[in-house]
Parts: C-alpha cells; structure tokens; sequence
C-alpha cells in the first residue's frame, strides 16, 4: 500500500505528490498543509488514505525542509473517520491476522505523527469523528470552531474505545473521568466542551480557522525549529517515566539544545536589544 | 471474612442476597444496583460491608449477565467512609500485620471495583468522604447533584491522603495540583468545582439523580458490552504505558472486538437504514 | 558551589543565614519563607542562587523543625528565571560537560524540592517566567493573583520546552495539550487560565497573597505532619505506576501511618468531640 519510497525524504517534500488527499507547501516549503479531500462524505480515511498518510509521516521523521504541518479537511468537516463501506464492511470478512494488519497500520499513524518531529497542528471545522478524532488527538496542537462536533465513536459500531491508542491518550489530554465517558458513551464533544477540557487550544470562526492555522504554523516553522523538535521529543518520552527519570531526561535534551546557534543568536540579539533571528539549527 | 463462595459466578447474581448492603436488579438481570444502606450515619463502611463488596466486585469479573452496576447511597447520602468506632477506633489498637491487611482489604476493594468488567456508575448525593470518596474515584461514571460534597478527609484523623490508590488515581482525574490540594488539606470540593474538574460527568437535582444513572446504566447495558469491557480493560492497562505500548496494546484489543458480533451487526444495521440491535458478543 | 555542609540539617534550620535569597522563619520554626530578593531584575536565579537553593532542599529532607516551605519573591513579581547575562550568556560558551553540569544543577532543584518532605507553597505574584516557572510547578501549591503572569520562554531564548522537567510535570498538572501549548510557544498562561486549568489552587489580591500562604502554611505545619510527608512522597511515587502497584504502595503507606500517634490522637479528640491536636509524629 505504501505510496512513498524509502528514500522519498531525500527529495524536497514541497515537490511531493499526494495521491488519495491534498498536500501543499508554503513558498518556503516550511509550513506543509494536508488536506482531506473528499467532502462529499465530510472526508472519511480508506486503506489508501491510511497507509499515505502513515508513510508520508513516517518520511517526514527525516525532513527538515518541512517545519511544522497543517492538517485540515475540505468543505467545513475535518474527517469523518473510518469508510463505512470502504473500510467497515471489509473489516466484518477479514480473518484475524488480516484485522491486526489494519488496526496496527491505522495505530502506525498515531505512532509516525508522534515521531515525526514537525509540530503537527489540526485545524478542526465541522464533524471530527472516529479515526478522525484520533487524527486530531495525536496532533500537537488542536483548533476548532464553534460549530467543531468531536466524536470517538467506535462504540456505535460496536467496538471498543481502545482504537489507535486512545484509552492512553485522551485521559492525558482531558482527565480520566471526561475520558472514559467519551469512550464509553461515543457522545459528541461539544466545541464549548473541547476547550475549557482542554483539548483544543483555541476556538476561531470558521471564516478565519485557515489563517489562524497559518498564523500559528509560521510561528513555530520561523522559530527555534530544532529545539521545537527536542520539545515534542520530550513530550513523547517522558509520558511513562518517573519524576527523577524526566528532570535527568531533560537535562541532557536542553544541554544539546544549548550547543545549537538559535541559543547564541538569540542571547545575541536580546544584548543588542533587536529580536532574534532562528534558523532552525 | 468472605460472604461469597468461589462459585458464586455461576449463579445468576439477580439471586444474590446482600448482607451488608442492599443489592438489586433490573428485571433483565442486566443492571445492579448496590444501595449502602445506614442511613442515619450516611453509610459508612465497616469491616464487614468493605469485604462483602470487594468479594462480590471479584465475582463480577467472572459475570455476563450483570452488565452494568450503579453504587449509591441511601437517604441523601452517598458514603462517609470508614466508621469512627468501628473501624478507626479498632485500627488504633493493631499490630503491623493487621493493619496492613486492612490496607491491603480496602486497597483490594479499589482492585476489584477497577478489575471488573462492567462500567460502574457511582450516583453520588449529599456526603462523599473518605473511603466513600475513593469507592467513587474507582467508579467508571460519576453523578452528581447540586450539593454533592466530596472530601478525601483521610488528614483529618491524622492519615495521609495516599489510600487506597488516591495519590495516582486522583491525579488523572483532577490534575496533580487540584489532587495535591485536596489530598494534604482534606477540604470538601464542592459540586461545582467537580463538575469542572472532570470528576463528574454531569449534575442532576436531587430527585434525578437515579433515575440519571438507571438511563445511563441501561444505555451501556444494552450497548455492545463485549466492547466496553474492553475499554475499561485497555483504560486500566495503558494507564503507566508508553506511547509505542498503548498503541500497539490498542491494535491487539480492537482486533478481538472486530472479531465479534456485535461489530459486523452494527455494520448490517447502518447498511439496512436501521438501529444496531447489541448482543453484548 | 555548595553553600551548605552535610551535616547543616542537624542544627535548628531557624539559624540558617542564606546567601543569596533570604530566609526566614515563624517563632515556632515550623513555617520557613525563602524571598528571592533581586526586585529590580524581578527577582532572577543566578549559579550561586540555584546551588543555594539546591543545597537547602536537600538539606531540608532530613529536617523535621521546619514543616512547611513558602517561596516567594521581592517586589510585586516572583522570579524571572535565569538571568540574561549572569547565565544565558556563560552558557554560550560553555562545552557540552559544562552545559550538562548546569542543566543536572538546575534539575536537581527540582528533585530536592520534590524530595523534600516539607510541603511547599509557592506565593506567586507578578512575573513568573523560566526557570521561576519551574520552581513554581514543583511546588506542591501555587497561590497567585489576578496579575499573575506565567511563561516557560524557554523557546524565545531559542531552547526546548524540555527544561528541568517540565514536559513531564506540566502536562499532569495542566494536561498535555495546553502543555504542549505554552511550552512551543513560550507564551503567557493569564493567571485566570493558570486557576481554570488546575495550575493555581487559588488567585488571592495582591495585598493578601502573603498572609493568605501563610495561613495555608500554618494550617499543614500544624496539621498531622508525618502524614502530610507521606501524601508528597506519594504523589511523588506513584507518578508513573500502574494501578495495581499504587493501591498495594499506599496499603504500606497508610498502614505505616496508622501506626503514629497523631491517627490516635485524632481518634481520641475525635470521641471526646474536641479538635485533635496534632504533633507531627
């Protein structure tokens, strides 16, 4: 399934092409934007989509012409998750071996967005549901809108909750009480809701969500990149350890951060009083 | 101490007479009701009423009839913990290994509540204090009403506040600073700042409050139950894990839940325009 | 850089004259205040005042005269982090050895004052920024004020959100989006943010922010003292713990402070219907 070869990270992500949903670059090529692109169906995720996707991730781990990535959806919905005739319906035929394929590549997206080292920020109009939602919860960063309907859904199907690392995720994001509910129950997050949890960052009008995103994307891709990286890094790393492991952890990621130019540049800038200038390294 | 045989799994529990607190079932078998019943101390727990619940919590890991279970209080009440005479004041004269084995007999209450495969609803009214407060904590679901007061009171009689799991449970919930708060200080939080804090899922007036969590109890009853047990299963088990780990532990459980019924009826029922009827296999 | 000999916990901490803060102490001993006192650079750390610092947490685990920590600093702001040209400029020219030594310095800050068994309060009012934010969220409490402002600017000097612990601990305190948030972009939690999202346990006006620490310190130092040690190594232990481990860890834990005199004491108060008069042991 994968679209990508493994020495796609050597060329210039900005030149890429994306088969099964939209893929843009800023002039630079720093600010990336993935658009889920079939809106006629609020943007549902198939095996194609999938598996781009999470080879696309997976190369970018390597990347460092591409510094922060948008992901957003067409048509005033951000995804509705998992095709109910394209993914579900193959899914009741499928033996064991082949179920564990799918639900170990669908994890495989959680698990290269995580890697990947590029802030990755959702910008979340409309329906966020199911696989979609998991999307959205492995982002660095969530923005919605007012009108922004968060819904892990996978009980209405029959299923569990535990889908692409969720049980472990969202109760980091929004307690383990508000969690369990919305796993259990599959009931919507309202965008109210979403925000004083803490799951989205910001809530804009729908008009202004795109530049918004941008705004924020530009912010980060023209910051300290690498130490940007460092920080997502630790944030992974440290979600399992214990408190003497961490501060331990931290001293050797910051000391590596110290050595970089964009520390010096930016003491150099604050002495001459001017703003600092990043370069990524 | 135990009331239980070690079959009593392979009765129907509609049949089990409680001795230390009321026990009911719907008409269907599915959704029990645990009622702590002396109310004119706002039924506290005693030696006798904490192992009787922890060994029938223990005996509902082995049960599929029961599906759903609901904990109240009668009165007005919820629980106001372990009872002054007659249990702290026989604490205050035992040795080491005994006291231990109270420790390890509430602790196992916690165990149990979390190990059981049913989502358990605590309705909470009136007073919620002390092992009362963590019998709520190992709940799945927490309802409350306007005038729910909740206190991990356990500094009050000079004890620290780390019982039966509180410094790691509470902290998920609530956040480390609000838990760190409650715990070293034993100060009621009231219903409003629970509902906020994501330790309710929702408030009902008083006279709601039951008929709340029966409507809620019979939704998860009559869902795919196989399903939810997995969740709360995957929502105990990624609770110390790495992202990699949760992931990964995630594929496997949705694997199984593809394999059941209730998956590929859902499936039918969305293809035919209808309403998923659940099995629960 | 140690200001303190090992054997400085056996005299009374009341005689401890600081260096490079200052250090005073109720009448009774119990209740210590560290004042960083460099208002006109809003109160910055330097090497010497981060070893100093160190030192004395350090010192602290082993001391029982002092019960309860406040820190605060001078002049309406509570501290601003590491200082520009005493510390970011040094660090620039320091090799990896160097750099590795400071950030395990400034770590070990962190790990003294969550070993230390003393509850600590931060009073923080003003510019909390940096490395001071970090000294607040390892605090077990943090009272602010309406104009509170709190950054980890780590990345406007161009380093990680990695710092001392911070992709650890704020993410438990805060939750891991709003973490991830304020530790990319380095922008200012309002302290109205800092209340509803669990950082602050409460905003007191300026004017009474010290009397209102102290009244909370007084209440813990007074308070069943050995416990109160108990619940903070607790909260410290079971950070990273599954479920099973931390109900058996706080069997042992509750159990041995069932064995002081102050649970007895409380019990007795508690039958002669007075107020239980604590002794911390």
């Amino acid at each position: 399934m994968a679209e990508l070869s493994m020495n796609d990270h050597k060329r210039p992500f900005k030149d890429y092409v994306a088969r099964h949903f939209k893929w843009s670059c800023s002039d630079d090529g720093r600010v990336a934007t993935i658009t889920l692109n079939r809106p006629e169906k609020k943007n549902p995720l198939t095996f194609d989509s999938y598996a781009e996707l999470r080879d696309l991730f997976h190369n970018l781990k390597y990347a460092s012409d591409v510094r922060t990535i948008i992901i957003r959806g067409e048509g005033g919905n951000f995804c509705s998750g998992g095709d109910v005739f394209e993914i579900i319906e193959p899914l009741t035929k499928m033996s064991m071996p082949e179920l564990l394929e799918f639900t170990r590549m669908t994890g495989d997206l959680v698990k290269t967005m995580r890697r990947a080292p590029q802030p990755v920020i959702a910008a979340i109009d409309g329906f966020c549901a199911g696989a979609g939602a998991m999307v959205a919860l492995a982002a660095d960063f969530r923005l919605g809108t007012p009108e922004t309907k968060t819904a892990y859904l996978f009980t209405r199907v029959g299923l569990a909750g535990a889908d692409m690392g969720a049980c472990g995720l969202l109760p980091r994001m929004i307690g383990q009480g508000r969690a369990t509910e919305l796993l259990m129950t599959g009931r919507v997050m309202t965008a109210e809701e979403g925000l004083s949890w803490g799951f989205f960052s910001a809530l804009h009008a729908n008009a202004e969500l795109g530049a918004e995103a941008e705004k924020l994307a530009r912010n980060l891709a023209d910051g300290p990149w690498f130490a940007h990286t460092m920080t997502k890094t630790m944030l992974n790393q440290e979600w399992a350890m214990g408190i003497e492991e961490m501060v331990e952890s931290e001293a050797q990621a910051q000391a590596i951060c110290m050595m970089t130019g964009d520390f010096r540049r930016a003491f150099e800038a604050f002495a001459a009083k001017q703003k600092p200038k990043f370069e990524g390294n």
